[in-house]
């Protein structure tokens, strides 16, 4: 895939600094691979790359680059290549790396843009991230219904170069207002003489341009198409958004969920860019938020110092409790997290899945309350290491973990709602922060159940 | 978007069964939409409504069904109707239903396909679970390399019918080998004499049949393209894949992820379609598995009983510090896996991340610790609260969580590359099971630093 080099030999060409057989090398290679080589390079490097490519190879590798890198470069270009690239770039990309940019970069670049490129780039950054009309691209073809599938064909011939999708035609009436949508494929199979009007077209599905990202994603998982219209609120057509960007949006979300679930901030970049200050920012805010959180333990356990004094016993068991009812709430909070986030839930879902879920918490509550009162009950040495009331222990245990998991469940299963009816992402429950919650609630369930229980005999 | 009516009063004419209103009301109302209605009824209803839509209008909206629900749909259709269905569906839509079909159901159903879908049909059904050939449809078309480009639009128009895709003409030679694809709009634009050889095409990127789900996913996250074909290991074109059924795998496998790093099995289907038991079972396994990991520490405990018995206090802190090992560890699992999962990391990078995590892991463990030792050092009652040796207790608790951090994050970086080295997909290594693993080794660097660092005054 990578023409007459292997990658540790592009490496080593880099190292000795020989930019011609480089250059030479680079004319076999297609953008992507390109953009995947200087990936891993240091900016200076890329920076130097990049002038010795012609000006069109290097628009397009860029344009493959992830957009924190691309960011990164733009500081090593000259105004000019600066300037080939952005009037190059597809201006949702372009919209991505102003993103991206400090203002005053956004200044600077915006300023070198052509001036209709640039009104097309300011539209695009008027509306607020993560909605459609960031993800949408203005270049595509419009016809009118009046045209005959011919006509058609032939705007197609004279306007198509350089449109990103030509697969689908939007068909706007004279005011702008999109009334449908017709595959190319299906104007090239239609009668010369037919109308755009008349050519069969898919039910016209469109998307609002303040449409969040996640009904973006959902609504092009419903309808299948590889390119959906966006429109204002009354209709008119303003940009369309292609499948392939959808997909990034998808995978881009995913991951950011999955950090945040893990009990992290979202990185927002690759794992190797990030540097050790960056991940320990990153990670250590929610772990130093996460132990002082767990504290609480330590002030309810305070409360009970008596008891285990009298029964040390007891403290065997406190990590078995509180980490079940936390395991049962992470599994929760993600398993809610996620039907949230790919809309199989809706905020008034909440509570049919409350009803739902204190029938599963009673029933995994009651598995684990029957493998731990087992486990101590029939153990072979039980006397030698729980005492004579091995069997009230094995009671209290038992009691304990059905209340912490049907807790734990409870909690992880109703704090995405919660969370999201505060107008919060519900993946901020993430599920070490569940767990925390749940941990100092274990604690309290456990060793009241204890005072109850073991009243006259060990405490 | 449904037609004249809302949901709810759907839902009460099919209550009244007038049919009659319903099948007029449904001609207003496009397949996917359809879909959406079927899904939330029980399958009697859903198989009623099914016989009344037209049968056209019946499998489209079939096809737009989530795939266990398409199961469930054909035990109450008719043969008739069944045939009907299944020789309309698109062949990488039936491969899936077929996948969920009992054994006996699957051959029941091949044998209604006409012969020649048979043979799609099996073909496509030969490729292993989660790989490419699973996902790809034998409906596109062909050109030749000295077709002109007249010849390939009349191609089209004479073949075109019903064809998944004609935004891209896959060109192959005479041997069926695939040597290029040209967009529907490229050969639009082309002089119509030109061949298809010289129309401008795209670097040619191809997947091969047993590629696994990830590369699928990372190739077309690549290279941005609506489809991509699929060769043999002799470049041999086989189907081709299309963006829109990416983009369901994509998020089917980032679903099943969060679901399996939450700590249960994959749903593999809708939240509210899974009942009680199924729901315990996904669940319990994993929870079960990790209580009867979590005793581990009961044991480990057991051990120290006398250290306890001595000094109380000390027990007041085991939660706060097995839960920072364990969260740091569920963050760090959870974004390696991520990392895995999208390639941003491979296999062969484990060493780079453990050096890394080594670093992170020290520099959040030396922020936890110091957090922890402030806590109790500063404290207002502390040696109400802690004794007289609050400063050792505090110095204890400060190193044991640097270990215990140090430690999670290592086990939580490490784990997932074990994993995949050893041929399981890393997210088995989910965060409460990381969590466990650190709960154990916590309990023993802490009480191993007490036994050092109080001996001889609190213990």
């Amino acid at each position: 895939m990578l023409g007459h080099f292997l990658k540790p030999e592009y490496e080593e060409l880099i190292q000795k600094k020989d930019w011609e057989t480089l250059r030479v090398a680079f004319e076999e290679i297609d953008p992507p691979d390109i953009a995947e080589i200087l990936e891993d390079l240091p900016p200076e490097d890329s920076g130097v790359i990049f002038r010795i490519l012609p000006r069109e190879k290097a628009s397009l590798a860029f344009e493959y680059l992830p957009v924190d890198q691309q960011a990164e470069l733009v500081g090593t270009l000259t105004s000019d290549q600066l300037v080939g690239i952005l009037n190059e770039m597809a201006p949702d990309d372009r919209t991505r790396l102003f993103e991206e940019l400090p203002a005053e970069v956004t200044k600077r670049a915006l300023a070198t843009l052509k001036p209709e490129e640039l009104r097309v780039a300011r539209q695009l950054l008027g509306y607020p991230e993560d909605t459609a009309g960031r993800y949408m691209t203005p270049e595509y073809l419009t016809v009118k219904p009046t045209m005959t599938a011919a006509e058609a064909i032939e705007h197609v011939r004279s306007r198509g170069k350089g449109v990103e999708t030509l697969n689908v035609l939007y068909v706007v009436d004279d005011h702008g207002t999109l009334v449908a949508d017709v595959r190319l494929g299906e104007v090239v199979m239609a009668s010369p003489e037919k109308t755009v009007a008349e050519i069969p077209s898919r039910q016209l599905v469109s998307l609002q341009a303040t449409a969040p990202r996640e009904e973006v994603i959902a609504t092009f998982e419903k309808y299948d198409r590889s390119a959906l219209p966006v429109t204002d609120t009354r209709g008119v057509l303003l940009g369309i958004i292609t499948i392939d960007d959808v997909l990034d949006v998808a995978e881009a979300k995913a991951t950011e969920d999955i950090q945040r679930l893990g009990g992290m901030e979202a990185l927002e970049a690759p794992y190797m860019d990030i540097g050790f200050l960056g991940m320990v920012k990153k990670r250590g805010g929610w772990l130093s938020v996460l132990l002082v959180g767990e504290m609480l333990t330590t002030t309810a356990m305070g409360y009970f110092e008596a008891e285990i004094a009298r029964a040390v016993v007891l403290a065997l068991f406190i990590p078995l409790i509180i980490s079940s009812g936390g395991n049962s709430g992470s599994q929760a909070t993600s398993l809610i997290i996620r039907a949230l986030a790919v809309r199989e839930l809706e905020l008034k879902d909440w509570w049919r899945v409350a009803g739902r879920e204190v029938r599963n918490g009673a029933g995994l509550g009651a598995l684990l309350a029957v493998i731990g009162f087992l486990r101590i009950y029939f153990w072979p040495s039980r006397e030698k290491l729980y005492g004579a009331h091995y069997g009230l222990i094995a009671l209290t245990v038992g009691l304990s973990l059905f209340g912490v998991v049907l807790f734990g469940v409870l909690v992880g299963s109703m704090l995405p709602f919660a969370l999201r009816r505060m107008g919060f992402d519900p993946a901020t429950a993430s599920a070490p922060f569940v767990a925390t919650l749940v941990d100092v609630s274990g604690v309290l369930i456990y060793f009241t159940l204890a005072s109850l229980l073991l009243k006259g005999t060990l405490l």
